[in-house]
């Protein structure tokens, strides 16, 4: 079985992408948002099946984490009305999702974060999509400014009251940004990947998980610039008189493999412990294109590892088993897996 | 000849960074700054015989292309004054260790950037570290306030009047931020490589290079984030209607070495042309311990390069040629190279 933790629903109806639109128009204009219009189940169907689903089955996944659109989280726009609203509608869209795909989808939700907003604000969705609406795990945005870094490190204990919840529903946070409104970034091109290592190197610093021994913690696009600079974080570690990676900060934190050429895999299997490295492929995402140099999506991940003819117990723990681990509630019995 | 591209003199005496704590505590008080001490030269001798001599030596590097500590640069501190001032007596040390051992070190100076200061501000000291100290190079750091990313792209025309004196006197630029000041970040463990990615994805979104045909910009710690997810620039590039990577940014952006490991550095010989790759260990710098792996210091990039049994042409331009390309000043007649 091939699970893919990291799928975005980046081709939503219009009408949900529109109301978004609406909404924060109505913020601006300081009155109450319009009603959030109808969407068919046909209307879901057809977004998922032209799209994610169809390149679910020709890439041979089986089951797609899936999550709002990322960029769309926009933590940085509006109050807190704003965000919260923005997630509910966003995560009940997702839920729509997994009911009308039984097997083929499990939810990872939207948190309602914001600027300078506490922690505790986002707690109740997060409970809600977990024991609501039966998500496997969240997003988690460690920078909601947009690029201006704002927030305290992940390490801080302003974030506990979150990890607490997650550890006590026992699901994983995906370390996730959104959009940018810093014009020194772009999301996709820069700001995703300096969050992932921004984040790495804070866990490398702190004590986190001597707190939350069980917190799990998904650092996605293959670690940022992690694994390239393996000897250099394994020397800033020794430098800074922090335990070895491998004993300490790599036991609750996992890579994805959403790493789009053969050269960037082989280097983070040949570097990370394939007990840390879930398969993901970010698609329908960052880059939807062909590489000319293959013949193939850039973002068709399965293909780089498949190439690298794993032992099968290598390949089954990176496709299934690692995301079972992270993900426990994915064997809930209404999932059928 | 082996040059190394990037090596900052971190081992100054104590004397040049106590006076700068002075600056600092002068500044924070409303006061004047001491007088600049002096320093001998025997002081100078020592910390560059015992500390980055040696090292090279060791290492069979003939020479370094040698600038102020980068985390020291800080530009996020004090005035225009006072960033002027410690540019000075930072470059004017630098000069004096070129004196001191001629043919080993070529000069790369320190700019008086200061958050939200117009970039004319700092042509006065840049004309004065070429022309007047022979320095081959300055950095530019792209985010003076020190991890706000407050400043425009490197791409926006703000900077323009930098990159005219830089084409004038046809020295390169390496891209080098410095201290932090946001607690979101890690100075050499997150800010150095996002810094890296960040300003790559600025150039490929714009067309610098155009504008500044002749430009030369290095990116350092083997350009961030960028060669292990070469395919997703490489796709991003083609989703933004941007040329190929190769024609394009390429041209005008270099790529140092400082990557601590063998698998990153294979890599990066992987996905880069070598056209393209400076040789440069940053040390002594970031990471100063030595890798239990391999036994021998995780700065020592030439072990990883040699390792790759590359042609001899292909070694001697990564070594020296590229380097003198880049950096065309290296050739002065009182540089004895």
């Amino acid at each position: 079985m091939i699970i893919d933790c990291h799928g975005h629903y980046t081709t939503a109806p219009p009408a949900h992408m529109g109301w978004r639109e609406a909404q924060k128009a109505a913020f601006a204009g300081g009155v109450a948002p319009p009603r959030y219009p109808d969407i068919s189940d046909e209307e879901i169907r057809a977004s998922i099946a032209g799209g994610q689903l169809r390149l679910m089955d020709e890439r041979g996944v089986d089951l797609t984490v899936f999550s709002p659109r990322a960029s769309a989280m926009e933590h940085h726009v509006g109050d807190q009305a704003v965000a919260s609203q923005w997630a509910e509608v966003s995560n009940d869209l997702i839920a729509r999702v997994t009911g009308l795909f039984p097997g083929r989808f499990a939810g990872v939700g939207q948190l309602p974060q914001l600027p300078g907003a506490p922690a505790q604000a986002v707690l109740g969705e997060l409970r809600r999509c977990i024991t609501g609406l039966g998500f496997v795990g969240v997003n988690l945005n460690p920078d909601p400014s947009g690029g201006y870094w704002t927030a305290p490190p992940l390490t801080d204990r302003f974030w506990y009251p979150v990890y607490e919840v997650l550890c006590e529903l026992d699901v994983p946070a995906m370390v996730h940004v959104s959009a940018v409104a810093n014009p020194a970034f772009h999301a996709t091109g820069s700001h995703y990947l300096n969050a992932d290592t921004t984040v790495f190197m804070q866990l490398l610093q702190g004590d986190l998980f001597s707190d939350f021994p069980g917190l799990r913690l998904v650092i996605p696009h293959g670690g940022g610039a992690v694994p390239y600079h393996w000897g250099r974080f394994r020397g800033l570690a020794d430098m800074l008189g922090r335990p070895p990676l491998a004993g300490s900060v790599m036991r609750n934190v996992f890579f994805d493999t959403c790493v789009y050429h053969q050269p960037g895999i082989s280097l983070l299997f040949e570097v990370i412990d394939p007990a840390s490295i879930v398969f993901g492929s970010e698609m329908i995402g960052a880059v939807r294109g062909i590489d000319p140099q293959t013949g193939h999506h850039f973002d068709d991940t399965r293909r780089y590892i498949d190439a690298l003819n794993l032992p099968p117990e290598t390949a089954a723990q990176v496709y299934e088993h690692n995301a079972r681990r992270v993900y426990p509630r994915l064997k809930g019995p209404d999932r059928g897996i």
